[in-house]
């Protein structure tokens, strides 16, 4: 159903949710939040476009959860504690289902991690759907897990299981022939990925480097690497791999295409960490409690350089690269 | 010129200048910034999408100038203090020449208002350019100006001179003819509009409801009536007209266009405000010390309505109605 609402019948029919006492939500100039006294605001963006993060025939409520996701799990990566958002939602025509699922999808995972939606900016597009979304945390100072707090002798852990988003992602692209059975088994991880808020903050207490595997393993590690002036190793054998893809893992001709997908598969909203060693214990425990599977795949070296050990204890010559938003080809 | 340079390098390259000490920049998964004790978060984002907000063919430089300048403007309706943002960035290409400018633009703007540039996503979009832009600022609590702030007897202020901008994107888009030196004189105001940050934050002292008019002065008018359960009456012969456009009011066949400019036109970045009669004189000393024009136009009623007399002294019985981001046609 398309009809001729204005933006601020939009506005006020689908995204005007009460939000918590103390801030302003949409419907002044800005919207207004407070910060606990000695906490800082961590924040974060990202931009969504219709082909190019999403397909136009997207489930609206899994699109709405998403597009919150990827911006909660940076959150979660720095180890800060959700607050706010605003959505920016640029529309090529109303459909007003279309909204009202979407707004759906967004405020259940929004409602779930306290992350109140408190303004936006809604306008007509000429081409595609356009999504941005930005979000707001509290962390205290210096606890925030940075990028560029890895030592040498670290364990690098990793929350969850890999390579689930990247075939999914290929069959729906057609890149792979699509098992329909499995398919339903892993799409779940592409469409409505878990972001790790509460172990984020978990980590504060045992954690050092953190960031979100977003643009894949290998790239995102090598981006703590970097910013930590270390080297590392990691084990293949390690690296805990989506259960569905367990009879895959033991076709010879599939090796290729899952190392793709566990080393450098994006859109896969996952915590890679590092942490001393004598925190081993306390992290399993972190993982029981937690109910997320966290796995020690490898170390921090202070010789630089990032080298992949295969299931043979051979190292990989040209490990595949991760996701550049902006590689062509 | 093209180049296959990755999303990482574009951002190393022309949107990693230095941010103040204790802000965490671009480059973790998070930006940091702190608030000072008792201080609120006051934020907005705007979406700008080409061929809706800017053409194709607009100078990068100001471009980046408006997308940062149209945010700026949510804040100084607000009377915050701008503290930092994040740019969204979505290319179809990447013209390093284009980027260079266009980053310029924004940290010129950003530098002069102290709002430091500390995170943001690239990404290639497939249709044409899209920008979304948040800021922050920090206000006291109660202290910010809202919508819903006007009383009864207040005066009703606008700042800076208005149809500029309108008259100027009609003669760009070729709905009206273009005389050229009239253009010249005109299409800053569309194009690199000055956020009245300053002015906000003086206001604090004296206004009670404050908005930028960027969808038109009654619609937005309008918002601070329905938000503080008033009406108005304005006075059209006391709304400042853009000095260009003195010699077209004395054209009785523009009257009409100048009226629609006047009252109705948008992406206009000035502040309408109310404020007290006693404020009167302080307000107009404000005027003088930061060299910006503000004229009282009206007042606020106890009873609903937005009326607007004409020069004859009549109530104008239609009059235009503002700029809406989803009204077909």
């Amino acid at each position: 159903m398309k009809a001729a609402i204005s933006e601020f019948d939009l506005i006020a029919r689908y995204f005007k949710r009460a939000v918590p006492a103390g801030m302003l939500g949409g419907g002044d100039d800005c919207a207004l939040f407070s910060v606990p006294t000695g906490q800082q605001v961590a924040t974060s963006t990202d931009l969504l476009l219709e082909g190019r993060h999403f397909f136009s025939d997207v489930d609206p409520r899994t699109l709405g959860h998403k597009a919150l996701a990827v911006n909660l799990s940076d959150l979660a990566a720095m180890g800060a504690l959700p607050v706010g958002c605003l959505l920016g939602l640029g529309l090529p025509d109303i459909d007003e289902s279309w909204i009202a699922s979407f707004a759906d999808g967004f405020y259940d995972l929004a409602g779930r991690h306290g992350c109140a939606l408190i303004g936006g900016d809604t306008t007509r597009s000429l081409h595609g759907i356009t999504i941005s979304v930005t979000v707001f945390g509290t962390v205290a100072p210096r606890r925030a897990l940075r990028r560029s707090a890895a030592r040498p002798g670290d364990d690098i852990w990793v929350s969850g299981v890999l390579g689930a988003a990247d075939i999914a992602c290929r069959m729906l692209a057609g890149t792979i022939g699509t098992d329909v059975d499995l398919l339903r088994q892993l799409r779940g991880a592409l469409e409505t990925p878990t972001p790790r808020v509460e172990l984020g903050q978990a980590l504060i207490e045992y954690a050092h480097a953190a960031i979100d595997v977003s643009d894949g393993l290998l790239q995102d590690l090598s981006h703590i690497l970097r910013a930590s002036g270390c080297g590392a190793r990691l084990h293949e054998s390690a690296i805990p791999l989506h259960p569905a893809l367990k009879n895959l893992a033991a076709e010879p001709q599939a090796q290729a295409m899952l190392r793709q997908a566990v080393l450098a598969g994006g859109d896969l909203y996952e915590l890679c960490f590092t942490a001393p060693v004598e925190a081993h214990a306390m992290i399993l425990r972190l993982s029981t409690a937690l109910n997320i599977p966290l796995s020690p795949i490898g170390s921090i070296t202070q010789a630089p350089g990032l080298v992949v050990y295969d299931r043979a204890g051979q190292a990989i010559s040209d490990p595949p690269s991760g996701f550049d938003h902006f590689r062509i080809g």
